[in-house]
């Protein structure tokens, strides 16, 4: 059906990735920063988007840094969707990496200026093959990994999320209407740190069986032209 | 074609709106900010359009401030898009209001967190119909006024811009790739101002020859439901 390919070309079609920021509390303890009392939310361009197995360019003078998390797929539009009824929003899944430029993004914060361009990159959200709901029987208890070069930076898991998925479907959906093919990045476990040109990334998904629901690889490199920090 | 339906249609095709804060040097001295030294980027989800004629939903607790400003609208896709050839990139033009929850926006910025759910609330950004390019003979010098309840806020020239349109171009092309149908809102002259329930928003575009290119107007009300600040 339309609707069906629509969800699952998530990538082409969809027209906003909606990112939280700071939605484990360990990760938010390892920057020094607070626990937020409601959602912390940024937006990522879907231009950012690079599928599994490509490649990564980091601008010349960017220090980037990787946050594994569980992408959210919408599946219908709505407004001020209640928490009871958040979970019909979801269509499915997707495993992708929010790529940071640290560097940009700590001066922006030091100017009190959007981290629009220290996220929005081309590139810089990495993502997996679309994850039908059907597939996933508890969300909120997703093993997340991510290794460089082979060793393991993050382990985490859905169940230590601060904000659960339908509570931030309900609250995103009171600030901006959620739209079929949307994303919601739903924020990165503790072990961030940065990714250099030539450097390996790979990350896995399983469910607490252990079965595998997607995997996410991609190589480092340097961007030529375009931004320099 | 269907090059013309996706730009005449920007509002329900486009992807995303990257929108540039103090690009009129008069603007950034009234909110006692720097002038800056590269644009200042951020992003809008295209659910916050509304179009002209609509209403402006405020939400509970909001302090919500207009700036009028030029929109352009991209025809090409281009990423790297040289100086001498951004002009080939715009397809045409808007009006638009870059509603700015200023109360909230404050408040995150004292945080140093993202301004996003402070500019990209539903209805945040009134828009114009599309603007060909043929109808603009020089989009450096085009007069834009908005008015509250009949007396005039705004009444800036698009030549005040610190960063022309080709630059901005150039400049947002080297960070994320630009897709027909997206809008780049080329930041606000100075006056800006409270908007509040009941009140009545008029803005005008015209040129040098005093031609009226395009109005939008508005009325602000009370959002039911939905955020709470
Ligand atoms: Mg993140
Ligand atoms: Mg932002
Ligand atoms: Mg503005």
């Amino acid at each position: 059906s339309t609707r069906m390919s629509v969800v699952a070309s998530f990538v082409q079609q969809g027209k906003k990735i909606v990112a939280i920021g700071r939605n484990y509390s360990e990760h938010a303890k390892e920057l020094n920063n607070a626990v937020p009392k409601e959602p912390i939310i940024f937006l990522k361009p879907t231009t950012s988007y690079v599928a599994s197995g490509g490649n990564v360019e980091i601008p010349r003078g960017i220090l980037a840094h990787y946050e594994v998390e569980l992408g959210v797929v919408i599946g219908k539009r709505g407004r001020d969707i209640p928490l009871s009824d958040a979970e019909s929003y979801v269509a499915g899944y997707a495993l992708a990496v929010d790529m940071t430029a640290r560097n940009l993004q700590e001066e922006l914060k030091a100017k009190r200026l959007p981290w629009t361009v220290a996220k929005g990159f081309d590139t810089f959200t990495p993502i997996s093959s679309y994850i039908s709901k059907d597939s996933v029987a508890d969300a909120a208890n997703l093993s997340l990994t991510l290794r460089v070069n082979g060793a393991v930076k993050q382990d985490g898991n859905t169940k230590d999320m601060i904000f659960s998925i339908p509570k931030l479907i309900e609250h995103i959906s009171t600030i901006m209407t959620l739209e079929e093919g949307d994303l919601i990045l739903t924020g990165t476990p503790s072990g961030v740190g940065p990714v250099v040109p030539g450097d390996k990334v790979e990350c896995t998904l399983k469910d607490s069986t252990g079965k595998q629901l997607a995997t996410l690889d991609f190589a480092a490199v340097q961007r030529e032209g375009g931004y320099e920090y």
